[in-house]
């Protein structure tokens, strides 16, 4: 019987990272009646599945009516196998123009499978030899580690400092790695509303960080799936590809979360010139189309019709097509802050941090938080939350709690708030015991 | 200004391989009006919107009246992220079952963005370090040829002998491998209706590589996507997986001409145990699933309810689904073998293959068919089609053609062969006179 040893296999098949969102999971699913600060989806109670028919008719209908496609064609485009970057690109351009001030040419978008496809494409075109890797801001996105770890791209940590990016640190790690050898290709941050953290990088760093990867010849993945839940309308400052004027930034979109999950739809902005032998060779977006043809192929147009309907229902807009969804998450956002003064103090062992948007608000406790730390918050106290060692690859335990808010409603937050106040005075309780 | 050397990014998006798609797509797109034999899309003349709309509807219905969950939990199920193997594993399950023969746990069942997706899934796991070789009968797909570029991982040609499949190169081919010090680690062969060739390997064939497989010690990735469409019900031999009483075989399917291509569904099954210090560590479809993670995340959950739709429409069977669809195909083919008959005669020097079933016929002339000869094809005679060294890697010319005859209807398999047969004519004459 053929039978298949692990050391065989890819050897991130055994990764702690990879096997990180499954061991999550699982506790997950261990605890169905448990409140969850830890699944960072989207607020589901304005889902409705007449909006799936709705938006597949209004894409359709823009086909003919607007693009002035017969209806053979409009069928063809949503039925067929298509244009590997994606039909959607013209929308996806204005949705990026409206919402996020960022002018781009249609045709360097390639429409992907989430964001998670933009990634792996992105890091696969720079991982030319071993000697290549990505810097990331820690703590990172899992999804990021995963995706160099499936590439053979080692992953190398910048830090967070107070404002969400250590320049400083950034420099130096660019520079050792150049000294051993190294190839540092890109880094990798989520700018707005940081996923795990929530925060977001201030106007000054982002000019900085532009002038500072420019002077260090590497590029910028800008991963952007939160940039339009700001709490506070107006406070928000451009992203970097709005102020990218050199081609530095490869900007990754997503739908999943302003659009809905279930479309997997996302996309990568990648306006860098390619050169082959000194002459043009098109740009980067041309290049991650090869990569995706032997991928995925295709993003689905059936999915991408859905989220090009959703587009279109709102000028284009996500924010607009978000507003009550923006209320919960800003309101939801508040109510934690409070929760969690009214629960631990302001001058306590217990503190956290106060993003101005996002789904995310990072907790710091006088106990170790590790994987059995959370198995015990879930048996004992019925709360879920997400141990902040996962976004730190290496580690096992750490003293911080990432708590997600975007799914909950306001007896959900309070509950779930005053479990993770039960859980928190116990662990001290028997840290302090045992110290 | 960040500007990126190809010679600084991954080597296979210079890679011939990687281009071919491109480049066949660019002469289709000059020559809009020319009859193509080229492109092997389904037939597209019953695809209706609507469907899509009652294949949605048809599998929320199923959630909530069959399976039993909340309307709530029902749109959860499409709208939200979902499992990593999918959402319609027990469809694809009994599908495989009522069409394939083949009995499988849902579980073994990775659902995937296309076959494409379920193949590099499969290569990046199987490709473990630099002596890792994936053996392929050529010509192949550049499907796989491209996913194993991307992966550094090189392909091995065995030869297609007359039946498909020439199992004494196969044993000869792994063996000097290695010898090389290279592990061959698959077998990734198309046993229905090939693409290209339009071949099928007879029971005996089938049976007999099961077993040199197993004394190779070699897995075998077997790709079905157009198994169900046999030209003559009852005639078409067990496929691999249903012969495989050894777990031997990876099976790779998809929805993409069966459902509607532009859903992008297809799946692999995995069922091989996999084994961690000698203790079981599940299955191949468990890590297949932790590599989607990082690629995908999840396919469409909206994609995969329309397909699951369809396949509740017709009692989870695509060969009752796909009726009307099996009656064009098998009319297409007789037409074009009689059409080519009438052309070429049955003695002369220009001969073809008769598949049983499938999209492809394959045509051999006495002439040089390289990417010119299609340009001229289609410029001078307004016919295009594939020329075959583009599935031969390393070969730029050859003597064969591709004929995909799927999305035709009478009137343009008549057209198409008059201007083919004109093509081939003065091809021919000039062949001739320089000769």
């Amino acid at each position: 019987m053929a039978e298949l040893a692990l050391t065989q296999l890819h050897p991130s098949l055994d990764d702690p990272v990879l096997l990180s969102m499954n061991l999550l999971n699982d506790i997950a699913s261990d605890h169905p009646r448990a409140v969850s600060f830890a699944a960072g989806r989207p607020y589901e109670n304005f889902f409705r599945v007449e909006q799936l028919h709705d938006y597949l008719g209004t894409f359709v209908a823009h086909l003919t009516d607007v693009v002035g496609l017969t209806d053979e064609q409009a069928r063809r485009t949503v039925f067929q196998y298509g244009r590997t970057k994606g039909i959607i690109h013209d929308l996806v351009a204005r949705y990026l123009e409206i919402d996020e001030g960022i002018a781009v040419d249609p045709d360097a978008i390639v429409v992907t499978v989430g964001s998670q496809e933009a990634v792996f494409l992105t890091l696969r075109s720079l991982r030319a030899s071993p000697q290549d890797v990505v810097l990331a801001v820690a703590p990172t996105y899992f999804g990021l580690t995963g995706a160099a770890r499936l590439l053979d791209m080692p992953v190398l940590d910048v830090g967070d400092a107070e404002g969400g990016l250590d320049l400083g640190d950034l420099e130096r790690r660019v520079t050792a790695a150049r000294a051993q050898g190294r190839r540092p290709r890109a880094l990798y941050l989520v700018p707005d509303f940081s996923n795990p953290t929530g925060v977001s990088l201030d106007l000054a760093t982002r000019i900085a960080l532009l002038d500072l990867a420019a002077y260090l010849d590497l590029l910028i993945i800008e991963d952007n799936p939160y940039g339009v839940f700001q709490a506070d309308p107006g406070t928000r400052p451009p992203n970097l590809k709005a102020l990218d004027t050199r081609h530095q930034v490869v900007h990754v979109g997503s739908f999943a979360k302003t659009g809905l999950p279930g479309a997997r739809v996302g996309f990568v902005v990648a306006d860098q010139p390619v050169v082959r032998g000194g002459r043009p060779a098109g740009t980067l977006a041309d290049r991650l189309s090869l990569i995706k043809s032997n991928v995925t192929l295709n993003t689905s147009p059936v999915a991408q019709a859905v989220i090009g309907g959703k587009l279109l229902r709102h000028g284009c807009s996500m924010i607009a097509a978000n507003k009550r969804e923006i209320e919960v998450y800003r309101a939801n956002l508040r109510r934690m802050l409070a929760g969690l003064t009214a629960r631990f103090g302001d001058s306590g062992p217990v503190t956290w941090n106060t993003p101005s948007g996002g789904f995310f608000v990072v907790l710091t406790v006088p106990f170790t938080v590790d994987d059995d730390a959370l198995r015990r918050s879930a048996r004992e106290h019925g709360v879920l939350w997400t141990p902040m060692h996962h976004f730190h690859h290496g580690m096992t335990s750490s003293h911080q709690i990432r708590l997600s808010f975007s799914l909950l409603d306001d007896a959900s937050v309070d509950e779930g708030l005053d479990r993770l106040a039960a859980f928190v005075t116990a662990e001290s309780r028997a840290a302090g015991s045992a110290a």
